[in-house]
């Protein structure tokens, strides 16, 4: 589907697209690890289980264990509410999923 | 799934599970209805389906008459805007469901 | 303000005013104490401070007691998490200058 | 579902939804396709799914062309976030499905 | 501040204020009109003063009319529901101070 | 006006502000700097400008640098997109007003 999009003309969303890929990239101030537990938290708080899941193979990627993404999520749920449960349970589910 | 987020070792996680449900429990200066209505209102203009269902359920188990959770929800509605009418149809099917 | 509002020839406006007035209103099927504790933990889940004081305004007046009102926002804090904090603050505050 | 819920006794659910067929109808100073494009984009900067499937057929009706919707999608997306890119792929998607 | 903003090493955030000018400008498939609309009702329903009023500022300067920003405004207000109302009012002051 | 809020009965705020001091405490699997970028990134994106200004002191009460915390600050404005903004330029303000 991203192809799709990106072979549409608007310039906005190729560019959105090139600057989301460059922002987690290891190229910063920032470790990969630290980048990555942001987009998931922020995720997590915006309650967009596809950017969840996006973010949990990234984090599983670059190393982080399952104690660390259980913090993080433990955060993110603070900060966000008992709203936030439902896309935890995905979560959770989803990261075990990656681990099988 | 509870039983897998609960089995984790995150103490931040398990502590809010605690705290949902005494909040909603028979404890306090407010019925056990009026806590469901806010639950109830709550979700629905933070528009989340599950959270909306989990109380509908809990709505009926404690009493609330249609009318009451047909008002409370249009009340909902009003808050949160034209946005929340496709939560809205979901939960009228599900209060539905629950009735068979 | 509203004067200003609703003497614009916005008709969408100044019926989603009407509808406000009469959600609020002693007619229907729930009381309105539930009612005001609805718009009040719905204003704060959504972090709108003028909304919460609005309905902290109308709790005083319908006769809904201390300890009802922060039983609610309790509520309305788990639900919307850590974020809803600063607004929980203000709602304090202004629940304490009402009883002045 | 609609006639379900209209079926209901909510007055202000069944208020909410005339003001809705209204508020898009071609009868005020905004042309109909300024109006469904701020249909579009508000849906899809508060991320509804379905509302923003309704506002793309209502879009293709009125006559508004690829290129325009595209590009009222690309300034919601930059508007909103790439917390909004998998909205806007099932937006993208849906818009190809009403054009076969 | 956007000076400050900008003299930073951010290299995300140069872009997406690059980003943010272009999207506006008189260079694609909608009227600046369409555009401005646009920018004005997902702020709105988002509810960020700042923005609304930025945007109010150039739907000013390209010339939409006191009718077209309130019949938009209604939209808006509409989709968002009565949340948005104190934002519509701050909305309503400012577009008047920007007429005196 | 926190002392006022835990000298109220709530049990659930008071034990909400518990878990808040513990969520950020140096106990996890995750160290303290990964846990304040992730309370002030879901700060950014939730727009809560209070939240925001408390952990940009607590980044650098725990030695996070001017650099980190921008980068930081970017993925969260390009996650949660131009809407964030007013809010970047206020966290930037409070930054430099925490050097001076």
């Amino acid at each position: 589907m991203n192809d799709k999009i990106l072979s549409s003309d608007s310039l906005i969303i190729k560019r959105i697209f090139n600057l989301d890929t460059n922002a987690y990239a290891d190229n910063g101030s920032l470790d990969v690890k630290s980048k990555e537990l942001i987009g998931l938290t922020c995720s997590l708080v915006l309650r967009c289980d596809d950017c969840v899941k996006y973010h949990l193979g990234k984090c599983k990627e670059v190393g982080l264990t399952t104690d660390q993404v259980n913090e993080a999520m433990g955060i993110a749920t603070l900060i966000g509410g008992t709203i936030v449960i439902p896309h935890l349970r995905r979560a959770f589910e989803y990261w075990e999923e990656l681990h099988v």
